[in-house]
C-alpha cells in the first residue's frame, strides 16, 4: 500500500510539505485540506496590496488545486475543515463548506499547518463595521475597496509592530490619516530598544503618521448603523473610519489541542526538532508551532512565511520516510516603513537583560556604503553581545539605507555563536558603491571590542538624558566644529563646545577630575577625545553611544554662534 | 622612554595602523612616512573619479598630516621615501624627496605597509603615452583629462580583472569605444566559472564593450610623437587613443627584501597570525604582504582596502603592546559593472577543483526578492560544496538584482565552514522587498542537498552543450510552456517541448530508457519533472543546472509555433 500523507493547511507550510513530500515519494498519496478558497496565499504581500504597489489580487495567489493535481498529483480539498483527528484509527473528520457534508479521510502520516489568526481584544465596539484584521486576501481586498476610491478619511492602526507600520505606509500612500496607537512605549516593541525605535518614529512623523504610544485601546464607538466612528484609548479620542486591529497574531491550535496533542508554555504545538508532535505520526509546522530560539535556547512563537516555508521543506522530508531536523530560529525580521528599511535579528538590549544575560552594546551610525560615493544613505546598527565573552546576542540596523544585508550577516553569525571578533573580521564584500572598506558592522563590532578591553566607555543616549534631566553635575562636551555646533545642538546646562582639533592644545581648560561625557556627531571624535583625555589623565571620561545621530530627544536647530567666536 | 613606532606607507593599512596604535598608546612617539604627496587616498574610488560620478578629488583624500598631527599626535613625513631598514640598530633610513636629503628614524617597532604597483609587462611601446596603470590619483586625474574633454575615443583595456571592468564602465560612460583585451577565455576569470562569467559578459556586449577573450597582449605600436595608436594582440590589432594595463598588482616587498625578512611563495611578505614579519619588531600588512585563505589554508595575495583597514587595526594594536590575530581572508570581491553586481566568495568550481576538491554545485537563477513585489531583478547564485560533507567552498552570485547581501551571508558562513544544511535553514530576514521567503541562497543549498541525497541529478550547461555539440543521442526535454518556447529556446535536433502539466498525462510518448536531459526556466519546473520520470520508472532523467536562465550560449528568438500547436 502507497503511504498516505494528509496535509492540513494550504497557505505556506502546507503546500510546500506537500510539493516536497510528493518530491521524495512519487507514490505516497498526499492530500492537501484547506479551509479558504485559495491555495498558497502571499500573506505577506497583504500590505502591498492594499497599497496598489501589488495591483492585482491574481499576484498574490500563484498555484491552484489544478496545478497541484497536474503537476504534483496532490489531492487538494479547498474550502474543507478539518475538525477532528482520530488518532486511534488514524483519520481526520472532515467537513466540506460547500456541501456541509462530512466524510473521513485516512492518514498514515498527518501534517498540521494550521496557521494563526490575528488577536481580537474582547472590548466594546469590536464588531462594528469598518474593523479590521489583515491575515487574508479577502480582508486585503475589503480595506482595498475602502480606501482606493478614497471613500474614508480616517484609519486607526492599533498596534505598531511590523503589519501595523506596513499598514501605516499602505493608508498614507492612499491619502488617509493615519494614527497608530501602541500599548507600549514604543514602536516596534518586540524589535526595537527605545533608541532605535526612536529613530522610526521620528521617520513616521516626518510622514505624517501620528503616533499614539503608551496607551491601550480600551473599546470602539460606533454610529447607528453599527459602522465604527471612533476608537477608544485610556489617553483619547480618535475618529475613525477605519481600524486596524494589529497587536499579533494566536497559533490556531484547537484540533492539536481537541485531539490530546501537547501544546507549548508558549500556546504553539509542541514539535520536536523534526517537526514532530507528542503523536509520532503527525508532524506540524508554520505558524502553529513553537521554535527553539537559536540564541536562548527557548521556546518561542515565530509566524513568519519563511519559516513556515522552511518547516514544510522538512515536514515533507520526514513524512516521506527522510530525516530531516529543522535547527531554530533567530527572531529575524525585517520592514519596510515607508524610506525606512527596519530590521533586526537575535535579541534587543532589553530582551537579552530580560533573559538574564549581562551586556555590552554598541551604537553605531554610518553609511551604507563609502561615504565618497555618491547619494549614500545613513543606517543606524545596535549591536548586543555577552559582557563576559563578547558572544553576538543580538542586533538592530535601522535607517534609509541598506539594512537587509546587514542583518542577513548578522543571522549567519548568530546562527554559528559568533563573537565581535569573529564579526570584526569577516571578509565582507568590498567596492565603493556597496559599502566602506570598514563595513559598519564591523566598527559595532569593533566598539564592542574597545569597552570590552578598557579603550572606550560610554553610556547610551537615554542614561546621559536621564542625568541631564536630574540635573547632575558633568561637562558634557561637544567636539564637534563650530559649524555643526551652529546648525544643530543639544541644549544643556552642562553642554560645552570644544572641536576636536582643538581639544590637545586646550587640556588645561578642562578639570582633570570632573565628569566629562564627550560627543560628536557619530562617536568617531567623541572616542578619540576620550583617549586623548585618558591620555592626559582624567580620571573619569567617557563618551555618549551614537552620539548625536542616534540621539532620540529633542534638538536645537536654531541657527547660533558659538561663544567666544 | 615612549616606545617609538615608524609606520611605512599612508594609504589604508599604514594611516589605519598609525590611528589604532594613537589611541591604544597615547605615550608612544607615532611617525609615517609616505613617498607620495597625499594620505588615506580612497584608490578604491579611482574609477569613480574617472567616470566623474565622483566629482572632485578631494572626496577621495580625507585626512591631511595636519589632521594626523593635532588630532592623533602623529608625525607625517609626506614626500619622503624609506629606502632601508638596519634590523640590528632598529633605524629606518628615509630620503626627503623635495630636498634629496636622508636621515635616519629610531624605531622600537616598524610597520611596513608599502602596498602594491600594477604590474607593466615587458613588451614593444610599453613607454608610449597614452598607456595608464590605475593605482594612484594622478593617474586616474591623467585619464580623467583625457577623456572628460573627449579628447580621445578608443580605449583598451589589457586585463578583465575587477579594474578593467570597472574602468569600462567608466570610460563608456565617458563616450568612447571600449575594447577589453583578455587573455584567459572569460571576464573576470579570478572570480568566475565559465557560465557566470558568460552571463556577465551578454552585459557588457549589451553596453557596447568589445570583449576580446582568450588573447593576450603582445605590444603596443605608437607615431611619431610617441603616441599610442594600436594595441597589439596575438589575434587583433586594435586602434587605441588610450591603453589601459589592468592585469592585476605585485606587491612592493623592495624593501623587505633588502632587508632581509621572509617574503612567501606567493611574493608577498611572509607575516604570522599576529602581521609580524620573520623579524617580531617588524609588522607589515595591505598589499604588500600574503594572506590565508580561510577555506584553503594556503597563502593567498589579497590587495583590498578592506584586508588593508583590518590589518592595520591589528598592526595598531600589536606595536602598541596588545595581542590580535588576523584570521585570514575568503577573497571576497563585488563590482558594479554597468547595471550588473557581480560578486563571488571563497573557491569558484575551477579553483576548487584545481586545488584537489571533489566537489557539488548548484546553479540558480532567482529574483532579488519577491517575484510578486514589483521591479525585482534577476539574480544567479552558484555554489560550490565539498561532495563528501556538504562544506560549503564558495559563491558566485551575479546579475543586475541585490548580490552583495548574498555574497556578505555567504562569507560570514565561510567563515564559520558551514555546511549547505547550516545554509539552507539560516534565518534569513523576510520581507518581500527585500527577499523571497526562501531566499535564493537557500533554493542554491537546497538543490546541492538534493543532489547529495540522490533526488536531483544535473547536468551543467556547459556539459550539455558538449553532448549536443558531439550530437549525442539523447533527449533534450524543454518542459515549458508552449508560449514561452515560442519566444526563446534552444534550438537542437534532440530538444523537444513537452510542457511540465502535460508530463503526467504524456509518459508513454517517452522512451523509459532513453538518456533524458530536462530543463525550463529556472530548472525549477525541470528539476519536478525529473523527479516525475524517477518515479515513473525511466532509467537515465537529468535536469540542466540553471536551465534556459543562465545557458551562457546562443539562444534562437526568432517567433516560432510549436510543432503540433
Amino acid at each position: 500500500m502507497d503511504k498516505k500523507i494528509v496535509i492540513i493547511g494550504g497557505t505556506a507550510c502546507g503546500p510546500k510539505a506537500a510539493a516536497r513530500a510528493r518530491r521524495c515519494d512519487q507514490q505516497a498519496q498526499v492530500t492537501m485540506v484547506e479551509q479558504g478558497e485559495n491555495l498558497s496565499v502571499a500573506t505577506c504581500g497583504l500590505p502591498y496590496y492594499v497599497s496598489g504597489v501589488i495591483n492585482s489580487r491574481r499576484e498574490l495567489l500563484t498555484r491552484g488545486p489544478d496545478f497541484f493535481k497536474a503537476v504534483m498529483n496532490i489531492d487538494v480539498l479547498t474550502r474543507t475543515r478539518a475538525v477532528a483527528i482520530d488518532r486511534k484509527n488514524h483519520r481526520v473528520e472532515v467537513l466540506n463548506l460547500k456541501t456541509d457534508r462530512a466524510s473521513n479521510i485516512e492518514y498514515d502520516k498527518l501534517v498540521l499547518a494550521t496557521g494563526s489568526t490575528p488577536a481580537v481584544p474582547d472590548l466594546k465596539g469590536k464588531n462594528l463595521s469598518g474593523i479590521f484584521t489583515l491575515s487574508k486576501i479577502e480582508e486585503a481586498h475589503a480595506i482595498r475597496n475602502l480606501v482606493s476610491p478614497r471613500k474614508i478619511k480616517k484609519a486607526v492602526i492599533i498596534g505598531a509592530g511590523l503589519i501595523g507600520l506596513e499598514m501605516a505606509e499602505a493608508l498614507v500612500s492612499r491619502g488617509l490619516e493615519v494614527s497608530v496607537v501602541e500599548a507600549l512605549d514604543r514602536v516596534l516593541p518586540a524589535l526595537l530598544d527605545f533608541e532605535m525605535a526612536a529613530y522610526v518614529e521620528k521617520h513616521l512623523r516626518e510622514k505624517g503618521v501620528k503616533l499614539l504610544l503608551g496607551q491601550s485601546l480600551t473599546g470602539f464607538d460606533g454610529d447607528k448603523e453599527g459602522r465604527l466612528i471612533r476608537v477608544i484609548t485610556e489617553k483619547a479620542e480618535l475618529e475613525a473610519d477605519l481600524a486596524l486591529l494589529a497587536i499579533g497574531v494566536r497559533p490556531n491550535t484547537g484540533l492539536a489541542k481537541s485531539a490530546g496533542l501537547d501544546i507549548g508554555a508558549t500556546g504553539g504545538i509542541a514539535v520536536n526538532s523534526h517537526l514532530q508532535t507528542s503523536d509520532p505520526d503527525i508532524y506540524a509546522g508554520g505558524d502553529c508551532v513553537e521554535n527553539v530560539h537559536l540564541v536562548t535556547g527557548r521556546k518561542i512563537l515565530a509566524p513568519l512565511g519563511s519559516t513556515a516555508n522552511k518547516h514544510g521543506r522538512v515536514i515533507g522530508t520526514n513524512v516521506a520516510g527522510g530525516d530531516e531536523a529543522f535547527p531554530g530560529v533567530l527572531g529575524t525580521s525585517i520592514a519596510k516603513v515607508f524610506e525606512y528599511n527596519v530590521g533586526r535579528v537575535g535579541l534587543s538590549q532589553s530582551q537579552a537583560q530580560a533573559a538574564g544575560y549581562d551586556v555590552v552594546t554598541s551604537l553605531v551610525p554610518g553609511y551604507e556604503h563609502a561615504t565618497y560615493y555618491p547619494k549614500g544613505k545613513e543606517i543606524l546598527v545596535k549591536l548586543v553581545a555577552e559582557k563576559s565573552n563578547g558572544k553576538l546576542l543580538g542586533g538592530q540596523v535601522v535607517g534609509p539605507g541598506e539594512t537587509a544585508k546587514r542583518i542577513d550577516v548578522l543571522a549567519t553569525a548568530l546562527s554559528f555563536s559568533a563573537t565581535v571578533d569573529d564579526l570584526a573580521n569577516t571578509d565582507l564584500a568590498y567596492a565603493p558603491p556597496y559599502n566602506s572598506a570598514l563595513d559598519p558592522l564591523h566598527n559595532a563590532a569593533n566598539v564592542i571590542r574597545n569597552k570590552q578591553s578598557g579603550l572606550a566607555r560610554a553610556l547610551n543616549p537615554m542614561e546621559v538624558e536621564s542625568k541631564l534631566k536630574r540635573g547632575d553635575d558633568f561637562i558634557f562636551l561637544d567636539v564637534r566644529s563650530p559649524g555643526e555646533w551652529a546648525a544643530y545642538r543639544i541644549e544643556a546646562p552642562q553642554a560645552r563646545l570644544l572641536p576636536l582639533s582643538e581639544l590637545r592644545q586646550n587640556l588645561d581648560k578642562l578639570p582633570g577630575d570632573a565628569e566629562i561625557v564627550i560627543f560628536c556627531h557619530t562617536s568617531v571624535r567623541a572616542y578619540q577625545a576620550q583617549r586623548i583625555l585618558d591620555g592626559a589623565g582624567f580620571k573619569d571620561v567617557k563618551f555618549m553611544d551614537g552620539s548625536i545621530a542616534s540621539w532620540p530627544y529633542e534638538l536645537s536647530t536654531e541657527r547660533k554662534t558659538p561663544a567666544g567666536e
